[in-house]
C-alpha cells in the first residue's frame, strides 16, 4: 500500500505533469489515440510528450516511440487509449517504468460488469506505486500546465471553475456547455469507474489550487463517504462546491447503480450530508451552471438585504414568490425603503419591496432606482426585472444591464436581471448570458442563483465549533457487545441495551425483573403504580402477539391477574418457550415522542438521525440526518430542521420541552457509534422528552451489532 | 342588473365585434390612441372602425369623428384611451349610444387606490347595459375577427392558444415571448382591474371557441371564486387550461394585493382548487410556455408508458429522477423492453429503461432505437436524450429530431428531446425550440412538460361522478342557528353543536348534563366508566384554566371528588360565574385523530378540508382542501392526499380504519355548509376514527355563524 503522503504528491503530478506518454497514440485521425495527442499539442502543453505506438513514425510532427523502453526520462502521466484486453499488460509496463499516474481512457471494465479485470489492474498499479484515473474516462484538462489530455474537441476556455465528472458523456457536454456560456475552466477531470482516484483525491489537490475558485462535481455514487466528507469540508471552507448528484429518485438510484456499478446510497442522507458540508446541490445542469457562473463572476455579497426593482407588478410578485422558495430575504424596513425610493420613482409606483417603477418608467427612471439602491448602505443586492415596453425598448437593455453590472461590481454589490419581452429582448438575453452577464429569462432562475450564493456565504461565515463529544465507559459497552457477539447474537437483548443507556446516563423507565409472582408484586410496589409487565424470554420475539404484555396495572390485584394471564398466554402461544420471568416497569408519563438513531452507514460511516417518533416515524418521515462528528450548534440545527420542532417548543400554550437533554442524548449515542465499532445501529424510539428541567426517557432501545 | 343571457351575448361581441370605436384616437404616433388604431388596421380587421377625437381629421387614412354623435351605426366595442378624469363622461356617452362593450385602457383607478371612481363607472355602465373590460388594460386581440385592439407592437402570430392576463406589463411580455417561441395565439385579453369582465366571463366564451385549443391565464387574485370554479371546470372538460398564479408565498400574496387591490386568497386553497378543476398550474412563465407549446403542438397521448432513450447514462439517470418528481411513469416491463431494444442497441448498452444506446451510438443506432419504440404497441412516449459526441455530431441533430418528431406525430405518439452539448447543439436547440419543435436544453423541462400533458389527460379521462350529498333536517339546523343569532352569538355552544351532530347522525361521545352531585353520579353510572366531567357555564370560556375539567374518573368516589373540586375551582377562578351544572361524558377510546372542517370561504364559497387532527394540526399542516360540491371519488382522493393516510390504512399491523365513516362525515358537514347559510365554519377536531365497522366519533365540534 502507498503511504498517504506519496499519494498526494502523485495527484499533483496528475495536474502538473512534467511529461506525458500516450499509450496507443494513433496515426488515424478518427481514433481517440490521435485526438488526445492533438489536444495536448494544440493546448500548449510545455512538458515532454511521448507518443507510444509499436508502428513508430511521427504524428503531428512528434516522433513516436515504439515502446516505453525507448523513453529515456521519467513519465508523470500516461494516457492509455488501447482496447481493454491490452490494458493490463500496458499497466505492468508502466509500473516497470515507474510512471506516477495512468489515465485509463479505455472502456470495457466494471461499467459492463468486468469488475475483476479492473480490480486486478488497479491493485497491481497501486502495489507498484502507480495511481489510476479511470478506467472509462475522457481524460484530464489542467490549466496549471496547459494540459488538455482529453479527447474533447474544441478549445477549452481558461478560467476558474474546476469540473469533476463521473459520467463521461454528460461530462463532455458539460465542457461544451461551459464553452457556450463562456465559463472559464481551471480543470476538468473525468473520474469514470473510480477504481482508484476519486473525487476526494481530486478535491485534495483542487482546494489548494489557486486558479480554481469554484468546483462543480457530477456524481452518481460515492464509495468512500467518510473520505469524501473530509475532502468536501476542507474545500468548501475556502471555495464553493456545486454538486449535481443524480439518482435522487429510487428508480434513478437504481439506474445509476446499474450504470456505474457503484452504490448510490440513500439520497436523503446524501442531501443532508452535502448541506452539512457546505456544498450547494443543484438539481439540473442548468441550475448548476447558473450558480457557477454567477458565483465565479461576482463578489461575495456582504449581506443578504435584497431589493426587487421592477416595471411590472406581476413579475415582481413572481420574484417575491421565488424569494420565499429559495430563502432569499427581501429587505423590508418600510421606512428606509420609502426614504430611498420615494424620491426616485413615479408617484403611483410603489416604494415597498418589490419596488415598482411602473410600466411608464423610462431608462432614466430605472437608472435612478438602481442608483438609489447602490448608494444605500442597507441594500446588498438588487434583482432588476425588466418587462419590455414601448418606453424602455429592448435596444436600451444593453446599456441598462451592462452599466449597472459594472457599477454594482465595483461597489462589491450584487445585481442580477430577469428580462421579459419579445424577439429583441430574447436575443439580448441569450447573447448577454453567453458573455457571462448575470441575466436570466426567468425570475426563478435568477432567485435560485442568489439563494445559492447566500447559502454558501452563510456556511462560510459560520465557523465550526468544537466537536460535541462526551466521555463514558466505552470499555464497558464494548464488553457487553463482545459478550453478545460471543453468543452469536447480532442484536442486544433489552436488558443489555438498557445497561448501555445506564452507562451513557440516558434515563430509562425504572424496570425490575421478577421470576416469581411474589417478586413481581414487590417490584411493582417498589417501581410505583401504574406499572407495565412484560414477559422475559429469548424464545418469544413478538411479546405482544403472544399476549406477553400488560399495561397500566394500577394495584396489586391487577398485578396478580396480569402475571397469571401472561404466563398462561405465553405457554399457550409458544409452548416450548423458556420463560425467565417478567419485567415490571413504570408506565411512562406522556411527552413529546422523538426518535433518535445512530448508524454506521456502509458509505458515509457514522451518521445520526433525529425525528418525530412513535407511530409517526414511518408515516410522516419527519427526520433529519447528519454525518458524524458534529458540533453542538449543528446538532441544534438538525433538531430545528424537523417539521415537528414546534412540538418541542411547546404548542397550544404547553411548556417548552427539554431540548438540551435531547441534544445530550444525541451526543451520547453519537459518541457510542463512533467509539464502539461492534455496534452498527442504535435506535431509541420513542425518547419521550418532557418539560425543561424534566429531562427525557428512552422508552425503547434497539441496538444491532456488526456481523463482520 | 343585466340578465345572464344578455351578458353572455355581449361577451361574444367583445371577441367578434362588427364595429369598433377608438375613444381618444390620436394623430400622435407616440400615443396609445394612435397605436391601437394602427394595430386594428394592420391586423386586418374587417368591421367598421370609428376613430373618435374632437380634433377630427384623418388618421392612417381613416376619417376621424369628432364625437360619438357622428357615428351612424351600432358600436360593439369601444376602446377608451383617454386620461382617467375624462373616462366617466366618455362612458356615459357610450351608454347613450348603446355600446355593448367598453375596453378601458386608461389607468389611474383602483390600482392606485382610486376604487370609488372605478366602481362608479362600472356600476353606471352595467346599469345601462354595457360591459367593461378593465380599466388598466392593454386591450384585446381576437383571431376570430382579425382584431388587434391593443397597443402591443409587432405581429401577433395566429394560432390556437388564448391568453388572459391580469398583469399588463407581464402580459405584454408574454405576447412577445409567444411570438419568439412561435406559439400561435387565438386570443389575448388583458383584464387589468377586473371591475366587471373577469377570467370567468372570458372562459365562458373561450371554452366554445373552436380556434382556441388551450388557454393560458396569468392571475394574481380572484374575486368571485365560485364563478371561476364553474367556468374553469367547464373549460377543462374540453381543453387544457394552464394557470400562472403569482402570490404563492405569503409575502408574494401581500405584494399582489397591494398591486391589484384584489384579495389573493390562501394559496394552498387556490392550488387545491386548480387541481380539482383540472387546471395545470405552472410556477414560472418558462414552465407555462413549455407546457402550452407542447400540448398544442402534439397529439394527446393514448397512454403514459414512457421510455427514455439516451447515449449518456448520467443524463438518463437525471431524466429518471425528473420522472419521479413530475409523476411520469417509466415503462418497466423488463421482458418486453428486452425484446424491443436488445436487437437494436450495442451489446454493452442497456435495454432497461432508461435505454442506453451508449456513447458509441451513431445516428443510425439512435434511429433504430426510436423506431423500435415507435413500433411497439406498449410504448406511448419517448424521451430522446442526446449528448453531443464525436460519433453523433450536432450537425446530425436536425435530421434526428425532425424526422422522428414527424413520424411520432403521425402515429399519435409523443417524443420530446433533451439536447446537451456545445455551441452547435445549443444553437440548434434554440432554433428548433423557436420553430415549435419539442426540444429542451434540460431534462427537467422536458419531463415537467410530459407530466403536465399526462396530468391533463388523466383529468379529462376521469369523468366526474354524481355530487355526493345527503338528506337531513336542515330546517332544524337553521332553527338552532337562528336562535343563537337571535341571542347575538356568532358561535354555537357545545350542546348546540352536539345537537347538530345528532341531526347529521355523526356520532359524538355520550354526554349527559347534571345540575346536582346526585345527578352527576347517576349520569356517570349510565354513561359508563371511565367518564370525563366538565363545568357548564357561559361565563367560563377557558374551562381547563379554571380547573373546570376532570378526566378519567373511574368510579363513583372519583366522580364525587371531581364534582366538588370543579365547583370549588370554578368559584375561586371566576367568582361571579353562573354555573349551570356539569356535563358527564364517556372517555373516548383512542383511534386515529382526524380534523375535518367546512368553511364558507370569502372568495371560493363553500370549501372543505380534511387532515391529521389533534395537536398535529398546526405542526404538521397535513391537510387537503377542496371546493364544494364534490363527488364521492374526489372525497376519497382528498383523504388519500394527506401524508398521514397510512394511519387510516393501519400501520404496524393495526387494522384498517373506518374510512367510509370518515367520508360520510365529510359529506355531511359539506351538505350543512352548503345548505345552512347562517353557518360559516364547522370544525370537528378530533374526529376519532376507529377500525372498519367501528365508525368514528366527533369529540370536539366548533361551529361559527355568519355576522351578516
Amino acid at each position: 500500500m502507498l503511504k498517504e503522503k506519496s499519494r498526494d504528491e502523485r495527484i499533483r503530478f496528475l495536474f502538473e505533469p512534467r511529461s506525458v506518454a500516450i499509450i496507443g497514440a494513433s496515426h488515424d485521425r478518427g481514433k481517440i489515440g490521435f485526438a488526445v495527442l492533438r489536444n495536448i499539442l494544440s493546448g500548449g502543453y510545455c512538458g515532454a510528450i511521448y507518443p507510444i505506438n509499436p508502428a513508430g513514425g511521427e504524428i503531428e510532427g512528434i516522433p513516436v516511440r515504439r515502446s516505453l523502453q525507448e523513453v529515456e526520462g521519467e513519465i508523470d502521466v500516461a494516457v492509455v487509449t488501447i482496447p481493454s484486453p491490452l490494458v493490463f499488460a500496458a499497466v505492468k509496463d508502466l509500473c516497470r517504468h515507474n510512471v506516477k499516474n495512468a489515465i485509463l481512457i479505455s472502456a470495457g471494465f466494471s461499467e459492463i460488469g468486468n469488475l475483476e479485470e479492473e480490480r486486478k489492474i488497479t491493485d497491481y498499479a497501486n502495489e507498484h506505486g502507480m495511481r489510476i484515473l479511470g478506467p472509462n474516462v475522457f481524460g484530464i484538462y489542467s490549466s496549471s500546465s496547459n494540459l488538455n489530455a482529453t479527447f474533447v474537441s474544441g478549445n477549452i476556455p481558461r478560467g476558474h471553475l474546476a469540473m469533476i465528472t463521473q459520467s463521461g458523456a454528460l461530462g463532455l457536454t458539460l465542457v461544451g456547455q461551459a464553452s457556450v456560456e463562456h465559463i472559464g475552466l481551471s480543470a476538468i477531470v473525468s473520474v469514470g469507474n473510480k477504481s482508484d482516484i476519486d473525487e476526494s483525491d481530486l478535491l485534495d489537490y483542487l482546494y489548494r489550487h489557486e486558479e480554481t475558485h469554484m468546483v462543480l462535481i457530477y456524481i452518481e455514487g460515492i464509495r468512500n463517504g467518510e473520505k469524501f466528507i473530509a475532502a468536501l469540508k476542507k474545500t468548501t471552507r475556502v471555495k464553493p462546491v456545486v454538486i449535481i448528484k443524480s439518482g435522487r429518485s429510487q428508480r434513478g438510484a437504481m439506474a445509476a447503480a446499474s450504470h456505474t456499478g457503484s452504490l448510490a446510497g440513500s439520497d436523503d442522507l446524501f442531501d443532508a450530508i452535502a448541506r452539512q458540508c457546505g456544498a450547494l446541490r443543484a438539481e439540473s445542469t442548468r441550475e448548476a451552471f447558473n450558480w457557477c457562473k454567477f458565483i465565479t463572476n461576482n463578489p461575495l455579497p456582504r449581506g443578504e438585504n435584497t431589493v426587487i426593482i421592477t416595471n411590472g407588478g406581476g413579475a415582481g410578485v413572481m420574484a417575491t414568490d421565488a424569494c420565499e422558495k429559495y430563502s432569499v430575504p427581501l429587505y423590508d424596513d418600510a421606512e428606509d425603503l420609502k426614504q430611498i425610493f420615494t424620491p426616485v420613482i413615479p408617484s403611483f409606483g410603489s416604494a415597498k419591496n418589490p419596488v415598482d417603477v411602473t410600466g411608464n418608467a423610462s431608462l432614466a427612471d430605472y437608472t435612478k432606482a438602481f442608483d438609489a439602491a447602490l448608494q444605500s448602505e442597507n441594500i446588498n443586492t438588487v434583482v432588476g426585472i425588466f418587462c419590455e415596453t414601448a418606453i424602455v425598448p429592448a435596444d436600451h437593455l444593453k446599456e441598462m444591464v451592462e452599466t449597472n453590472v459594472q457599477r454594482y461590481r465595483e461597489k462589491g454589490k450584487l445585481i442580477i436581471f430577469s428580462l421579459f419581452g419579445g424577439e429583441k429582448t430574447s436575443q439580448y438575453e441569450i447573447e448577454a448570458r453567453r458573455r457571462g452577464l448575470p441575466v436570466t429569462d426567468d425570475v426563478y432562475d435568477a432567485i435560485s442563483t442568489l439563494g445559492a450564493g447566500y447559502r454558501y456565504n452563510r456556511y462560510a461565515a459560520d465557523l465550526p465549533d468544537e466537536e460535541a463529544d462526551v466521555a463514558m465507559d466505552f470499555g464497558a459497552i464494548d464488553e457487553i457487545v463482545r459478550n453478545a457477539a460471543a453468543a452469536k447474537r447480532y442484536f442486544l437483548l433489552a436488558h443489555e441495551a438498557q445497561k448501555i443507556m445506564e452507562i451513557a446516563d440516558i434515563p430509562i423507565p425504572v424496570t425490575m425483573n421478577a421470576t416469581t409472582l411474589e417478586a413481581a408484586i414487590t417490584s411493582a410496589d417498589s417501581v410505583g403504580y401504574p406499572v407495565a409487565m412484560k414477559v422475559i424470554s429469548k424464545d418469544i420475539i413478538h411479546k405482544s402477539d403472544a399476549g406477553g404484555i400488560a399495561l397500566g396495572l394500577d394495584n396489586r390485584k391487577e398485578v396478580v391477574a396480569a402475571y397469571e394471564a401472561i404466563m398462561r398466554n405465553c405457554r399457550a402461544h409458544v409452548p416450548h418457550a423458556v420463560i425467565e420471568g417478567v419485567s415490571i416497569s413504570e408506565m411512562v408519563r406522556p411527552g413529546v415522542e422523538i426518535i433518535i438513531g445512530a448508524r454506521r452507514d456502509v458509505i458515509f460511516g457514522p451518521t445520526v438521525m433525529v425525528g418525530l417518533g412513535g407511530i409517526y416515524v414511518e408515516v410522516m418521515k419527519d427526520v433529519s440526518f447528519r454525518a458524524l462528528p458534529l458540533d453542538q450548534k449543528e446538532i441544534q440545527t438538525m433538531v430545528k430542521e424537523i417539521r415537528s420542532y414546534p412540538l418541542l417548543l411547546g404548542v397550544r400554550g404547553e411548556a417548552m420541552k427539554d431540548i438540551n437533554k435531547l441534544v445530550e442524548a444525541i451526543i451520547k449515542i453519537s459518541a457510542i457509534i463512533r467509539r464502539c465499532k461492534g455496534i452498527t445501529d442504535i435506535e431509541i424510539n420513542p425518547l419521550v422528552v418532557y418539560e425543561v428541567g424534566m429531562g427525557a426517557k428512552a422508552v425503547d432501545v434497539r441496538i444491532l451489532l456488526s456481523k463482520g
